[in-house]
């Protein structure tokens, strides 16, 4: 049985473990300070196909086939599938989950997909409806520059707040297996919404959001900061990172180095041009599946909050005046529990 | 505890309860058969906003906030509110949730979202990790023309096989009360590609999925269609109806009246020029949470299979020749456990 911890954190009582994870990633990944962590590194950022949204959905097919295989199973081993990305309807993950011909839930958080994948997965596992379920999540830098900003053709100048999605998928897949890491906790973000309209500046605009959460699973769980060994939030590259440590701090928690971001994990700034840093469903995603699940079986960290963000926008809606509001979903995963 | 049956049904072990419901339908859907059973017929489309989109979401609004008036709780009182619709990137749903101030989930599942919503919903419900659930979804006619066809105002000749997106958002609340009725199984659909590529056709683009859902779910639960009280697709129309009743026949299913789709009980075909039916999220959702809630609290209906249908398509995959898969999620309630 799980149960709930105060007004918005979810304690999984049965043992809900990550078995393992894939990451497939494109080449300005691969050429980044995380690049020995991933499984597959396309040479090609079209991954063979003729359009950035199909290459997406082939990147999603890989990361699936990718986990499975590494987990020594077939895909009917996998009782279900989440899994969310970034493009109109979802397209990213349907066509790439399709061909495994599986139960699939599709979910939409933005960028924190992830975190809410993992979340529902785990609850599910905990409540004995599955034993494995795989949770996933990817991006596309072309395709997201394609839907939600100008033409790559244009090669319009980025604003120096602007981030650089990351072209990759990430997948985990959680089971009722005794063997750490386990997920212990998700607590379910709300929507925050502090008016900030600039699409070149998500991290701004996603930072009250993983604030808010955050404080929130320390209320709710009366953890402290210093409990885990290190919080990871999804996308808030450097300047989204910053606000996001002076709103803690104006909530009454202190936050040090051992908060960091995905976002600032992904990319070198000096040498790869990304400005603000490293964003998209898959930032937060990869970077789970290749550094931070290694270091956790390593156990060079041993308690980690992780916290994938998300803006809630469409060029709909920005376009009609709304503001950008913003989500985070945290996950607590820690060897023991 | 819930339970897994066979590859793709969830067993709800402990009470999961529908304690309450709210339907908020445009003009159209109130000059329909089923008027009487939604709790706001809007006259203005508009619903007093300055475009469709942001009609939509204060139609969500206005019923998540009629739901918990008609179940007498505060917004505070709902732990979760999962929701998803047609929008780009969830916006139906994220400007219609976001001033409630809730823990929030948004999923896609295109049309089949209030299935995959009250599926979710009852799991975390039975787990214990939360006590009050909203599952809710929407859609807009006037926004998924607009999204997914052609301006309206170029006044297009509809096809014969099309049907008419319903304006409406259909609220559910869902809690571990004794009081039924109950969800008792949620069958997770797998997405069904049979290569149909017309837009215009999409009970055809559906119907298989549907088919292979409610086989599953019979498959699963050794049940035989005779069970049901009723068993009802959310939105194939009278087209997509009849194939799905042909494919339930190739599986040996031999189905009969007491199925029928939400698409065909919303409209008046014959008056109100609505060709192969209803569609939408809003279709099935507020069917459900107008005339199949009132019929399963009246007792008219004790036990009904309820399958609501998705096009998992957008437009950059069609425009791209990408097929339309389908994909339904069931979700079984009944009066008595």
């Amino acid at each position: 049985m799980a149960k709930r911890l105060g007004e918005q954190t979810i304690k999984i009582d049965n043992p809900v473990s990550i078995i393992n994870t894939a990451s497939v990633v494109g080449p300005k990944e691969g050429q980044g300070p995380l690049a020995r962590y991933f499984d597959v590194v396309l040479d090609d950022i079209l991954h063979g196909c003729e359009s950035w949204e199909k290459a997406e959905s082939k990147i999603v097919e890989t990361a699936l086939n990718k986990v499975i295989e590494k987990a020594d199973l077939s895909s009917r081993d996998i009782d279900i599938i989440i899994a969310g990305d970034l493009l109109d309807q979802n397209t990213g993950s349907t066509f790439g989950v399709m061909h495994l011909n599986r139960p699939f839930w599709g979910i939409f958080s933005a960028c924190s997909n992830i975190g809410q994948a993992m979340s529902i997965g785990a609850l599910t596992i905990d409540s004995g409806a599955a034993e494995k379920i795989i949770a996933g999540a990817s991006s596309h830098f072309c395709s997201a520059e394609k839907q939600f900003r100008t033409p790559l053709e244009l090669g319009n100048q980025r604003a120096p707040t602007s981030t650089w999605t990351v072209t990759g998928s990430g997948c985990t897949i959680l089971s009722n297996s005794q063997d750490g890491p386990f997920i212990t906790h998700a607590t379910v973000g709300k929507i925050v919404d502090f008016g900030v309209v600039d699409a070149a500046n998500m991290g701004a605009a996603m930072a009250p959001a993983a604030a808010d959460t955050i404080a929130a699973h320390f209320r709710d769980t009366r953890r402290e900061p210093s409990y885990y060994d290190l919080i990871i939030t999804g996308d808030l590259g450097y300047i989204g990172r910053e606000l996001a440590f002076r709103l803690m701090g104006d909530k009454g928690y202190q936050l040090d180095d051992t908060y960091t971001d995905c976002g600032i994990k992904i990319f070198d700034k000096a040498k790869q041009d990304t400005h603000s840093g490293g964003s998209g469903c898959a930032c937060s995603a990869v970077t789970f599946a290749g550094y931070l699940f290694n270091a956790l079986k390593e156990q060079t960290l041993n308690k980690i909050l992780f916290v994938p963000t998300g803006a809630l926008l469409s060029p709909t809606s920005s376009q009609q005046g709304q503001s950008i509001p913003g989500i985070a979903h945290a996950v607590a995963i820690e060897n023991t529990r």
